[in-house]
């Protein structure tokens, strides 16, 4: 029943990622370690249009992690797995190791 | 008395679907499966013009399926049917199984 | 005493259609029957600017009958009839048998 | 002391009219008849620019009769007489016998 | 000590007429006459940038009797002198006898 | 201990210049003499970007004496020295002797 | 655990510094010369678009002593470090020795 979601214009699909809010070892972190809000990004729409009609692609790919805004975004389901919708210039950055 | 309507710029004609609450064996489905929100396209519009006065094509096309946002759309009734009418930058994306 | 009024711009004058609430055979209809809110173009304006100062034609033409947003639209009297003047972009579509 | 005004920009000088609120022979007429919002073009600036930096001329012209908005426009006295100034583009339409 | 001021952009330092409230035989003027609204150019700015980065120039010129919106202008003292200065296109209209 | 800065678009770094309240004298001046905002010009940025990507350059430059808004500007101290930042086009103009 | 952000657009990522409240000797320093809202760039975006669909460069670079405004930014952990994000037009000014 899950279906797959492409994206319109530069709208960008991502999976938020929990932040773990204890160690491995059970030791509860500071609240500021865990507030990185964060995601994965699942599928992106094919770019929005320029004043002169030409299509800006999307500044993100398939399987970026990156930095999201504490809020906005459109929750949205897909079986009943959740996702949410940011449009391509409201995420913050991407993130590397 | 049904009348056919062509929408005009960019706006696209959507037919709802109403999301099963239920399960073919009559099992209730958890709420948030049933929130997605998606329809069917009827008719859309033959574009607008962007600031160089070209025409920018609709995104999507009679038959998609598509995701809608949770607010928006105006209703509009064609004989004693109910459809939406949204912009084309108003659709979230296209459902594919 | 009537008058013929050339809108400007993208302009749209435009007749507004009461729709029936009862059938020829005097049956009330139900109300989202009767919601469709139509009208016939009387007369157009010569087009609107887009940025380049090129004319964007207007999207109907004498004689559509168009569907309406339910508010908006500057009512205005001509002789003793009543028409509305609408912007092209508000226009939502046209209506086909 | 009547002083002569040239508008700027896209801007319309305006006469208005003030419709009969009774028949030549003393009838009195409904409101509605009498609600044409209409004037007489006495003077027209030289047009308002576009994003390219080109002039778009007046769509009015001195002389035309023209229907005005319900709202909006700016009183101005010369001599003794009143007038109004629009901007050209919320002039509604030109109206012809 | 009383300075030169050189507008920027497209800026117009205009000082006000005071219109006379009584005829030279001391008749009191109907309110209507007196408030016309204008001004004469004092100096003007070099223009302002239209989208494709050209200079537009500024519509009246240094000398010009004009006429004044109501509302707006910032006031300013040169020396003990008062002035006002206007945006261009907020300036009305030109006066000629 | 006090930097320098170097301000970036179009911002221009002033100076505020208090107005003398009393004549060498001693005498009081009128209020509206003194009302005059006016600054010198430290540092400007290297101009902002036109639609078209090209840079519009500053309109003031070091040195120059400037009649300010009585309102806006961004607080900045440098050292234990106060200045204000504008946006070039905030600032009404330039004063000569 | 310590990630590496790379800013998407003309955002700048920005360790703010925290001026000194005390001399090296202790003495406290005024108010007003703590006020300096100033950060470290730590890494920038690729630059935003214009409206002509070209990419316009971030102003400033990594390592650049940055003057930033009062209010805005957006707060980031990364690890357990505190960074702030900015749009570049928000960015002030430079400071140099």
């Amino acid at each position: 029943m899950a279906k797959r979601l492409i994206p319109t214009l530069n709208r960008v699909l991502v999976e938020k990622i929990v932040p773990p809010t204890k160690t491995p070892a059970g030791i509860l972190l500071p609240e500021k370690s865990t507030k990185l809000n964060s995601g994965k990004v699942v599928a992106v729409g094919p770019g929005s249009y320029d004043k002169a009609g030409n299509v800006i692609p999307v500044g993100v790919k398939e399987g970026d992690n990156v930095l999201l805004p504490e809020y906005g975004g459109t929750q949205v389901f897909l079986g009943d797995k959740e996702y949410h919708l940011f449009r391509d210039e409201d995420i913050l950055g991407t993130l590397h190791d």
